[in-house]
């Protein structure tokens, strides 16, 4: 059951099950990169593995701890009328991005660490896992998503339907262009840099890579909500945007929620490609 | 007397010694990978070694220069009538998540810089320390934060006594409840990187990551130091807590004081049963 | 075509090339040092690789990134009346750093990260790179800059006008001279950081040191600006002060603008000549 | 002449010099850990090698930089009536740890990385460096802190009288003697956070930790700002205190100018033996 463990690797958890241990492209000592063949699109194996399962209860655990302290952290704020006795917007950016480092780096040896569908998206397109496995993992981080915000919500049933919620919207004086926009190049930012920290030929050369690669992860995540927050409010990150629009759940937030799933899909897609086409060229690579 | 001394380990330092140095398992360049046997609930040869008492006093020092910082940053925050003109909230939270960083990064190979009782009870369940180990760290611990807290109000004993001195309390607005509730996944969100981050298995594969392991770690206080500190000030150190409330020493801070012990101590041991249960999946596990 | 691709090399990335793979300075446990020879000044054969353009748009989308995110944060902080209800100076401090730290990571390996001409300028002159690469470097990260505070405009036209966009000139109270001074300096701190980053003799010793560049770097121009975005804004790349002026493009802004691509090159300059002739005393070594 | 230059060490330089490159405790994989000898007070030697004289310039230019920037910070913050247009009491602390951060790790492989007084003598204490290197060392901080404050009261002169150029003074509300403390116990955190960081045993184990060591040190330093800026603006370094003061040089800030002496010194002094004493009993030990 448990002989199926894989390794500490953030971003693209399947890789390492589909290489034997020992390969020249896995130990840290390895001169020769192979690329590591794409993963199937439905894997009949993996379900059957414990390990399959615990990804699953990993991502959800991760993104429902990501949703509480991130939209507790809004609400602080929200409920303040002075935002100078509060952490300020800039804390918000700081919960956001700090989470993803801490929770990348508790949950790259588990699932990979992705806490978000649209991560989970485009390491899919770059077939880093399996369809069954993209699917199982959206469906959880969407289920922990929605949690997390309840529990917010729990805390402070009235102030949370008063102020919002920490749901995304497209902020007065920005076009909903201007807001699809922000997320497409939020969401490319993000998916860029995962790609970047975890390219499996940088890895091979360096086997400390994977053990750094939150820092930049959620440094991007903070940046961006630096960026966007007057503009969306920062989704990037469909789970994030669905849970608290579901817990706060008024009707206009439905209205644009479209764009936290259509922006971060479309960005990571860029992303991926960018970094398979351009940066990787694996396209024209024999072999 | 001093030849025992134990190696660069955060969060576990009993483990090295019952491992002779070079198995497998302690090399950098360990393929194999061994669970460590539990320790022991009482190991009488420790408390007649050195490392036992010098482990002890590194978490009294750590301790206390912990309180010292973070209440004299508290105080610096609460003095100021315009919280623009001080470090700010946020300069609270990075007092708390830093200090805890960088004492973590000094007193890791000592005495595996725990400097939280919370999180010696959650290592304790995991069966990485002895209990006679755990009860005197804990004792240590407290004694630190009195210590701390005590020099601050040396420094301003007026002030100190008017503006709270940085105790723990529920905030109007929210519940007990909800207090509890926070310290509860306040704590999860800590001891689950703790366990995360020098989780042994990993250790064995990758030799640096209990060097890095301080950083989210401390990023880890930070975040639910932003999250938490308009619930209850955030405790999720009971010692912190404790230190606090007895140089504090007013009647109503006693009211709530069981809610920085029981919260924290119900977050941590379900941490422990997550990482060991469900992540590592121990108690299946033969041999 | 791409079998001649760059290893992860920040700031140098020319360097691997002239050096087959094995040699002892390029190896982890190499003990011996051996200064790289300089790089000629025209390389006739990169421009004929696939490499040389690679490295070229990753410059560009690197540098439109930047831009994009920081003067998007510098927007959102203008806009409003409060202060305290945005991100802040602070914030557009780490905006800047944030990035530099993250995009150096994603392209370190690719290009060598330099995501500014002051940088590409600076380790010209220490002959890391040939005059070829420069000038399309630096031609490629001004079109970058351009592009990406374009699409902030077109995010808020109106307001962006009213604003600034963002494009540096000295603030009323400072004189030119101490303008230029200040970025003269402010370049010095982040060219000199580069250069001790990426030391190549310190590079053969410790082969996760260009790892770990990109922090101390983005650190470099988060600190930096914290220190003279009062004075002018902090400039320290005239890439994004060109790309923020041409896209604002009133007629003040052009009376200073020299300031922005004198200082950062006498900066650069002086950050090489400190580097190669202090502290690595090249010029006196025979061989 | 340059055949003698010193290795990449945070801290204390001298040691690699008096054991052959290759021993035991120097190489990554070493398990013996062998004490290294204490320095002699004077080394005849040293004076006559290029690397003493390097040294000394690069810590004259790292804490030449590291006043500019932190001082040109204060004065930021200090000239705008509101904090929240600024980058705040948070970012002058942000200014002092990131500095050090930034410039240890540029300069610790040239001169050890001490830019502070106390931290040269903190180590010179624990005999990691010679009398003569100790006082060159200490001049060269002072002269280049004087450097520092000059070029930023150059800047802007009538400001920088009115506004008191950062120079350090114990703020009305606290006596002389909780100034004094918070300077001991200030300084205590950062010396002893130098210590842990560069302990010799640890980098015998892990050759990577001398590489990491500059994050702890400069966060230490961050948060001692966060806590005692209130107090006394923050000393912990009596060239910053001298450079400030000397270039503001009004009577009043020398009435208690030998706070910051003192104050840092005995917190060094506490650390050098807490670490050597308590933490590796070397007294104790045999050989």
């Amino acid at each position: 059951m448990e002989g199926k463990e894989e390794d500490v690797r953030v971003g693209a958890n399947r890789f390492r099950e589909r290489q034997p241990i020992g390969t020249a492209a896995q130990t840290p000592d390895a001169k020769d990169y192979i690329e590591p063949p794409p993963a199937p699109l439905i894997e009949p194996g993996e379900i059957f593995s414990w390990s399959f399962y615990r990804a699953g209860i990993a991502e959800f655990v991760a993104t429902f701890l990501f949703l509480y302290i991130t939209i507790l952290t809004v609400m602080g704020v929200s409920k303040s009328p002075s935002k100078c006795s509060t952490v300020g917007i800039q804390g918000i950016a700081w919960a956001f991005g700090g989470m993803i480092f801490a929770l990348v780096y508790c949950t790259a040896g588990i699932s990979g660490g992705h806490i978000n569908p649209a991560v989970t998206f485009g390491l899919f397109l770059a077939r880093k896992l399996s369809l069954t496995r993209t699917v199982f993992y959206i469906i959880m981080q969407c289920l922990g998503a929605i949690c997390g915000a309840a529990v917010v919500k729990g805390f402070e049933k009235s102030q949370y339907e008063v102020l919002g919620g920490g749901a995304n919207s497209v902020n007065a004086g920005y076009s909903k262009g201007s807001g699809l926009g922000a997320e497409i190049v939020g969401t490319f930012v993000l998916v860029y840099t995962v790609f970047s920290a975890t390219d499996a030929k940088r890895n091979a050369r360096d086997s400390h890579v994977p053990i750094l690669a939150p820092l930049p992860i959620g440094f991007a995540v903070f940046l961006v909500h630096l960026a966007t927050i007057p503009v969306t409010g920062t989704g990037i990150n469909p789970a994030r945007s669905l849970g608290a629009a579901l817990i706060y759940d008024k009707e206009h937030v439905w209205d644009e929620h479209w764009i936290f799933w259509v922006g971060p899909f479309i960005g990571a897609a860029l992303a991926a490609l960018y970094h398979q086409i351009v940066i990787r060229a694996i396209p024209f690579k024999s072999n």
